[in-house]
């Protein structure tokens, strides 16, 4: 590390790994040797195509992604998927959806607009800081889907055990726990991910979509761009994606791969998280905000004795080099997001700062 | 220029000035001493927000854009433009179009599936070679707006006059010409284009829309992302944006702002485009596809007596080291695109491989 790296503790976008980064920056200016920048390339060209198909395979590879699911790369982020997975999964008109927070009630909130929408289950009663039981889920029989946000950015807590759908295909919102820990793809039904938070830079969604799921009887108004099929038909390409998101996302999993994968990955982060959360249990003064069985591994908030005191924390992060410990507005507190690119060193230094705040509180 | 900067004639993604790629290469490590890249920057940090301003205020500046125009940033590109223009501004259920070719083509289709679409012009009949007379179209009184595609990128014409919309808002897609020349803004209602062919990297539309046209009464079913109105009241950051495009196109406004702006920018196109006209004109092999005083500035397809031999001058153009000179699958031929970042000195470079093809063809 030749420069100061912040350690940057943003919900997302966030940290990419800094050998990627040195990766990218010395081929802004001539991609191997093509003489222009990707971001100059044609959607169309070998080179790029090269760049796409390397980065599906590579995520298959990691996330042992079975051939009967497609990988699409979408523009619009969790604002476009609420909709795109109610318009084009609510084939009875029913989704069945878990709530447990900020991210889970945007896509309730947008999955109304096209259907009914069940709420099978939620955290609402304790301010969204456990995961509700999900083991004997009330689903009716003409349900579409169930839905779960599984790591909730905002609230901090995830899912260790999956919901029982009782048949019905469950549709994930991983986005800030994307590629954190192994995941069994056969589970799913369709899993999508915001890539701004645990992979690369915003601008696009990771879609794994069993095939079955895609339909080519959609109603004709909807827009072309929100059918998976236009995406799946076309390997993405329907019309010009993201091109840049899909060559930096391909370094970071190439990246995560030669570093040992998923399993790796979750060891790393269960060791960081594991650092952070022992010392909020022993603290008298900061407090984990979360119920420990459902507590993140990757977005980590909590509390001090008052407001007043969180923002003063704050403050001292911010001039000590901690960049965006301030909780979202919506719930609060401090949080620090941890995801993968988070090195151990960042998380400790964090705690050894917490610990000697704490110590001067006296 | 320390390295071989290939000539690329891509319709998009396209050249970006070289300059540009210089200063992103040098900051893709760390922004400006943040210690951070601007891929893991938070989109609400105070660093980011400062580049989404510059980007929008000088934007506003190269443009001249009246204070009565919100500009947008949205993901997507031209397929969800299609789609949005019909279900934002179709009110009364009827968009007029004007059909040049295959992009006024998409976005007719799409915009279909919202409402009535009636074409009040159309060059269907030789082939979209030209432009129509849009002088006294027949606009029912109930219609909604008139839409062109200013620029075709694949039939390579362009619009001198602007179409006599009857009072009626114009529409616009811009995307192959923006910021190629001056635009009186006030002319349109709006004003669409993605970035990926005359400015930065693919991921990102800029609209610029009159705000009068913003409507708050859309039907529930429009998805949120869908509607103008998400993005222009949280000034393009309702959900995390394609940022990286807007920090790559915020350094292109200011290289024009630089160059001397789009007054400037249009006596290169008009230049950059007579040397490659002027051969074509006196060619006796090679043959513009488009009718004279529609000539677009940006595209400039043309063909050779036979397709084996539009064939054979790609792959000596190739070995050559042009890039993308095949003209698009659905015209065939050849095409040139010569966008802003398109040095003069790669179009004489063209001109004179062209020429002395032609004369080995005896």
């Amino acid at each position: 590390m030749n420069y100061d790296r912040t350690y940057n503790f943003s919900a997302g976008p966030a940290m990419m790994p800094e050998a990627v980064l040195e990766e990218i920056a010395a081929e802004v200016l001539n991609y191997r040797g093509s003489g222009m920048s990707v971001m100059e390339m044609s959607h169309r060209s070998k080179e790029f195509q090269q760049i796409r198909d390397e980065a599906e395979a590579d995520l298959r590879k990691l996330m042992n992604i079975p051939d009967n699911y497609k990988v699409l790369f979408v523009q619009g982020g969790g604002t476009v998927q609420f909709a795109m997975v109610a318009m084009n999964l609510m084939k009875n008109g029913l989704g069945c959806y878990v709530e447990t927070g900020a991210w889970s009630k945007k896509a309730i909130a947008e999955a109304k607009k096209f259907g009914e929408v069940k709420i099978v289950a939620s955290s609402k009663d304790k301010n969204f800081s456990y995961v509700p039981d999900c083991s004997d889920l009330d689903i009716p029989e003409n349900a579409d889907y169930v839905y779960i946000c599984e790591n909730e950015t905002i609230n901090g807590t995830t899912y260790f055990k999956l919901p029982n759908t009782k048949g019905k295909p469950l549709v994930t919102d991983q986005s800030s726990m994307f590629l954190s820990r192994p995941c069994n793809v056969a589970d799913y039904g369709l899993i999508w991910a915001g890539v701004q938070k645990n992979v690369g830079p915003a601008g696009m969604a990771v879609v794994i979509i069993r095939e079955d799921l895609i339909r080519d009887d959609l109603p004709s108004s909807v827009p072309t761009y929100m059918s998976y099929k236009t995406h799946a038909d076309a390997d993405s390409l329907y019309n010009t994606p993201n091109c840049w998101a899909i060559y930096c996302c391909g370094k970071v999993f190439k990246y995560l791969l030669a570093q040992g994968g998923l399993e790796a990955m979750n060891r790393r982060n269960e060791e960081k998280a594991a650092i952070l959360y022992d010392f909020l249990d022993q603290s008298k003064f900061f407090t984990g905000a979360v119920r420990k069985q459902d507590r993140s591994l990757m977005n980590v908030p909590f509390v001090t004795p008052s407001k007043e005191q969180d923002a003063a924390v704050v403050a001292a992060s911010k001039a000590a080099g901690f960049d965006n410990l301030k909780g979202h507005k919506s719930v609060g507190g401090l949080r620090a997001s941890i995801y993968n690119a988070m090195p151990r060193e960042g998380v400790e230094a964090l705690v050894d700062f917490l610990k000697k705040y704490e110590s001067e509180q006296n």
